[in-house]
């Protein structure tokens, strides 16, 4: 047994199937985002653009946010100092609790050290809970939901994308008194579309199955207070476990779930994942409700992005480019294979001091490699045009087809 | 099938086991560890002196952990507003990996979101690479390290605790062909004992396995840089995988492990708890790039841990409490049963202003509840005198027998 020649074999086929990833060295400016220095290269950091930021609102850099932190760095010190049963839980982590329960209008929330842990100590645990429960999944839900579900080691059923004829049918396939658990996004954030969250609560009612949503994408982004597409729909008393992230839209980091509080203390009480790990940092704690209790109130962030994403969109459709069909702040640029999609990277952060990620395999099925855009309040629309008219430039250096403007 | 039911349930077994867990609320006060104010019961805050943090050099309130933190935040922002691929790669993440790497004397090193993710993502990641792998874990391993191997899917083989001869017969019982792991703890945490590491190294010499080594509660502490016990044993180059914390004895928040870079390059490339994920804040990373740096070249701290993990040892064997035998900075009292254990934890925190947590089921063996007392550079010997007078007045007055003093 040779491990070191296992371990160089699995990264000789990242390399042949041209996605072994590269990580780009970057230090963002507060105070100036989406700049960020970038430390790839000689001659010291070179300026760059970020154009594929998940902090969407720019609430990373929110005087409020950046304030609250700084405040809790004073008084309470840098870490917890232990798991939420021992010696963990400071008042801020309570306080933020109260305040995601109060966002999702559920009557409890529970904290995670992120959103990929949310998803995957909440559904793995449900099912444990639930003998014999049978989980159904959307197909392009999360790897961290996916996680959750394969280690809960129950039944797992995979609906095609969005599509309630066939959830329906798996549904009616299972007994009546099998416990039932339907898994979904509400934006998925590599093709930007939403999920039908009334009519998938319809086949729950049903069929007698649990609902849950991730709403990661949406957080902050949707509904009147940042409650996501549950709240913009009015379908977030429908759902029975709703899941989110604090480090997209809310700017900092960490996860949560907002739910009934039956399922709140079962989670808190039997997921290994939220019981046996050092809490979140009470700086970042502090940080997130600042930030959750700015976005209850304002919306400016929320309409300043979808009116920069709507512009990007635009600017792409009519230059050609081939813009996927989001519906979100989310602007998927198709590419179709890796090779090409990191070469046009490259060329955007070497001479367009542009920086967006080549999506790839596995976080898109092989084939549907792509350029994400997120563009924010943060990017102007001097920036978007510079953009555009680069990756058309781009676009015909590699002899790809642009479209007929619409 | 109705849900509510079996939530209720499940709670309820917790209660009639005496093991429901009620979370302490607190605020430590920076610039004045162990001391905290508790926010239980009425009349607003109470001072309390935490006994139980697992900040075990009070690194969490270091004025160059702060200082670092507060630059940080005010340089680059909150989040990172990203995974490590997607525009959540910081400069600080990368100096942070190279320091760890040399602190174990690796190629490389690579950071999670938590020492649970580290345990998780990187146990099931490595098994999964290598087909047919049987991992043999110690029967004391951490919730993570057991969450890995069984996510692995892999076939597991668990040795009684530190004990070589089960250990060796396992081994000798599998195909030489097989690829093997040998994952477990130098210090495990609930216990203070320590394992065996080079006698331990030598098995898997003799059986071609790799050697995985949780160092969580350990890094910081032993060894004169603080690489942990395989530093001070002089066997980090022996160690395939060593996994540590940036929560603990570092003072934050965060996980990491340090490996050969081909190691590294496997899971960082193949980990979805790794790839999935959004970064470290980059506040949290430049705060532990400060506390690791400083725990290099000071002993200062570790020494002041030990002298007072010592005294507070004596001075309970002197009392007569049941002091259990820890060989490490850890002070295990045993009690017994959690009924008992919750009650003397409740009495020392409303009438002693003491607060250390009853450690119940699941994280110990049912029948072996104890109390864990983790001294560090911080409590002086008059907190210690007050705390064991404190004990012996509660074991007298709920007719617990006290040993004889040695």
């Amino acid at each position: 047994m040779n491990y070191n020649q296992v371990f160089d074999e699995a990264i000789d086929r990242l390399h042949s199937e041209g996605r072994y990833r590269v990580f780009i060295d970057i230090l963002r400016n507060k105070g100036a985002f989406p700049n960020a220095r970038c430390f790839a290269g000689h001659n010291g950091p070179k300026p760059v653009t970020v154009w594929c930021s998940n902090d969407y609102l720019a609430m990373g850099q929110h005087p409020k946010v950046i304030t609250a932190m700084e405040d809790a760095l004073h008084d309470v010190g840098a870490g917890s100092g232990g798991t939420r049963n021992i010696g963990g839980n400071t008042h801020f982590h309570i306080q933020l609790e109260r305040e995601l329960a109060d966002l999702h209008g559920k009557d409890g929330a529970l904290l995670f050290t992120s959103g990929y842990v949310s998803n995957d100590a909440t559904l793995s645990t449900l099912a444990k809970l639930l003998p014999g429960c049978v989980i159904f999944s959307d197909e392009l839900n999360h790897a961290s939901m996916i996680a959750g579900i394969r280690n809960s080691g129950c039944e797992k059923r995979v609906f095609r994308h969005n599509d309630l004829d066939h959830l329906e049918e798996l549904l009616a396939a299972e007994d009546a008194d099998v416990p039932k658990l339907i898994a979904f996004e509400s934006v998925y954030s590599m093709d930007g579309d939403i999920a039908p969250i009334h009519a998938l609560c319809d086949l729950a009612d049903k069929f007698n199955a649990l609902t849950y949503v991730d709403e990661v994408h949406a957080v902050g982004m949707y509904g009147k207070r940042g409650g996501g597409i549950s709240e913009r729909d009015d379908a977030a008393d429908r759902i029975d476990i709703i899941e989110g992230t604090l480090g997209k839209a809310f700017g900092v980091m960490g996860g949560y779930i907002a739910a009934d509080m039956r399922v709140i203390d079962c989670i808190r009480s039997y997921a290994p994942g939220f019981i046996f790990t050092t809490s979140l940092s009470p700086v970042l704690v502090a940080g997130v409700l600042a930030s959750v209790r700015h976005l209850k109130s304002s919306s400016e962030e929320r309409d300043a992005q979808q009116t920069a994403a709507a512009l990007l969109k635009q600017t792409m459709r009519d230059a050609g480019l081939p813009v996927m069909n989001s519906v979100t702040h989310i602007v998927p640029l198709m590419v179709g294979d890796p090779v090409r999609a990191k070469k046009i990277s490259d060329i955007l952060l070497a001479e367009y001091g542009v920086y967006v990620q080549p999506i790839n395999f596995p976080t898109v099925p092989r084939g549907s490699e792509r350029l994400r855009f997120t563009p924010g309040p943060a990017h102007t629309p001097a920036m978007m045009t510079d953009l555009v008219a680069a990756l058309v430039e781009i676009w015909g250096r590699l002899e790809m087809q642009l479209r007929k403007a619409a």
